[in-house]
């Protein structure tokens, strides 16, 4: 066992502080990683907030985890010392259901491990996050990550990154389409990169004219202001795919008639308030509303492998661990461009 | 110009009563039908009570077409008279949209010329229904129908059938998948003869536990009272596909919970009510969420060609016009085993 610094929520909606937790040594199978860069999920302060569900407390959040090898199990063929890797949104799963058998782990019919505020399969032993020094991990669950990218901005890709990547790939972006972005924010700014590196004709939508320059710099072709209904009537009818990443309730059934017949809507937020559907834009098109949850084990590596290809990463602002709580302060007002990410060296200081 | 013997709705909500229409003398490209037999499908009673929109009246409704061809203009080279053919839910389209040129002319982008109670291409002309002695159509929205099956049970097939055939191939029902059905009246019948020839394990959700016998017959391998909570909960993440045929308002989100990761809940019916969606439902499981409108030339052809390869027609009660009235009333309350057909020969009488 090792001792390592950490910062924490001791408990509902309480400010992190610092706090100290027992890593394991690693087993056979696992890799000790000393963590380098954490991002801030919005995740993160939901959990915390307990706006889905009862937590876990002290909770120590984080599950966009960038760091290097430090030690690994005896069984451990795939990484070594001083490899620079990654953890996302889970570190197990169970391993047999078909969804892990096909390398969809985040769909486990048993349910992932989550990378904090969960228990390891034990169904025991609770799970601490990235807002840490290091984490032991299998190595099944572990990314790898080039040298190439910057840290801190690879950290928010093991979530933002990959959440987006997902439906991309899932519903078959490609060049010459005409993609929609929903919302601005850590996923949406990493949504408009990808469409915009697969080729995709990249239009964002954004309640706040102020982010327009921003979305052409990152990767769009046009900008559409939602609440300008002249601008959608424009593009009734014309997307072949759009994902939104927005949480806060909005009307899904405008941008719905935005599809082409056979296009399809993801969502990857959870609004807070169930929106009203309109099935008559599903049925008049053959129009789909569809859900994608970050992505597995194998897709992320694709991503990484990517971005890594394609000098990809998160805009990030990176703070040091004692400036976690004003982030938090910060994201619940959305003032972040596009992802906080903890320089967590700062926590041995 | 032919004058015909009708059944029409003098206005909104009015009893239908005996019209006279003129249909107009075969164009080059045109087919003179003798009508035999008109399926009675619920639009009809929608659209003569103006549920969706104003109608435009006197209202010869009918869109579950079946006749024989009295005669063909200069240019037809598809039919011949004597011919069996069918006419569905529309008679022209706009012939240069993307929807059209793919053969899918039910998604027109410049909408499709409805049976009835629409205009033709040349914004004036009235469209009436098969309610009708004779209908005169441009060959390319005609229907070949073999004359191995009786008429009477075809007719349904032009709407009902392929309002659920289309949706069932579209999303690749096939042997070996589990695929539930959403109703036992017209469209559910049909979809659950479809799903059972295609090969699939076929589950009938239903409210009334009185149709179970029936669904069985039809070729369900289980049915599943949707009030029974238990039940529902045994098929949780267990279906490939579900269509779903009931109009009336009613919870989609337990639903959809009862799909695989990665299936798919098509909507072919339009509720009054816009339903609530829960999107934890769509996201946690890559489930998706649709909808189908009828289906184009060639599929309707691919599908009457199935139903006489394999004996499939549908289930129903052959009435005289006189009886139209009466057939409204019961439709409203849904006692009927499974469609009203006209048999129109009752029009010359």
């Amino acid at each position: 066992m090792t001792t390592v610094k950490a910062y924490a929520a001791p408990g509902p909606k309480a400010a992190l502080e610092p706090f100290s937790l027992e890593r394991r040594a690693p087993r056979p199978h696992d890799v000790q990683i000393a963590i380098s860069h954490c991002g801030i999920c919005h995740t993160d302060l939901h959990l915390v907030r307990e706006d889905w569900r009862a937590g876990i407390f002290p909770m120590v959040p984080g599950h966009e985890i960038v760091g290097s090898v430090t030690a690994v199990g005896s069984a451990v063929s795939r990484f070594k010392p001083g490899d620079r890797v990654g953890v996302g949104c889970f570190v197990d799963s169970c391993r047999t259901c078909a969804s892990c058998r096909e390398g969809v782990e985040q769909y486990c019919t048993n349910g992932f491990t989550p990378t904090y505020n969960g228990r390891e399969r034990d169904g025991q032993t609770i799970t601490y996050g990235g807002y840490s020094e290091s984490i032991v991990v299998d190595q099944a669950y572990v990314l790898r990550v080039s040298d190439k990218l910057p840290a801190a901005g690879v950290a928010p890709l093991l979530c933002a990154g990959i959440t987006t990547y997902s439906p991309l790939r899932h519903w078959g972006v490609s060049a010459g389409q005409k993609v929609g972005v929903v919302g601005l924010g850590g996923l949406g700014h990493m949504a408009v990169k990808f469409a915009h590196a697969f080729g995709a004709h990249v239009v964002l939508f954004t309640t706040s004219p102020s982010k327009a320059a921003d979305a052409r710099r990152l990767g769009a072709d046009e900008v559409v202001i939602s609440t300008d209904e002249t601008a959608l009537a424009r593009h009734v009818s014309s997307f072949d795919f759009i994902l939104d990443t927005v949480s806060a309730p909005h009307d899904l059934n405008e941008l719905l008639v935005l599809l082409k017949r056979g296009g399809t809507l993801t969502l990857v937020g959870l609004p807070d308030r169930d929106p009203i559907l309109k099935p008559r834009a599903l049925v008049m098109q053959r129009r789909q509303l569809a859900g994608s949850l970050i992505g597995g084990i194998a897709q992320t590596q694709e991503m990484l492998d990517f971005c890594a290809d394609k000098g990809i990463t998160a805009d990030v602002e990176v703070i040091p661990a004692s400036g976690i709580n004003e982030a938090y302060a910060r994201l619940l007002k959305s003032d972040v461009k596009y992802r906080f990410v903890i320089d967590t060296s700062t926590l041995r200081a």
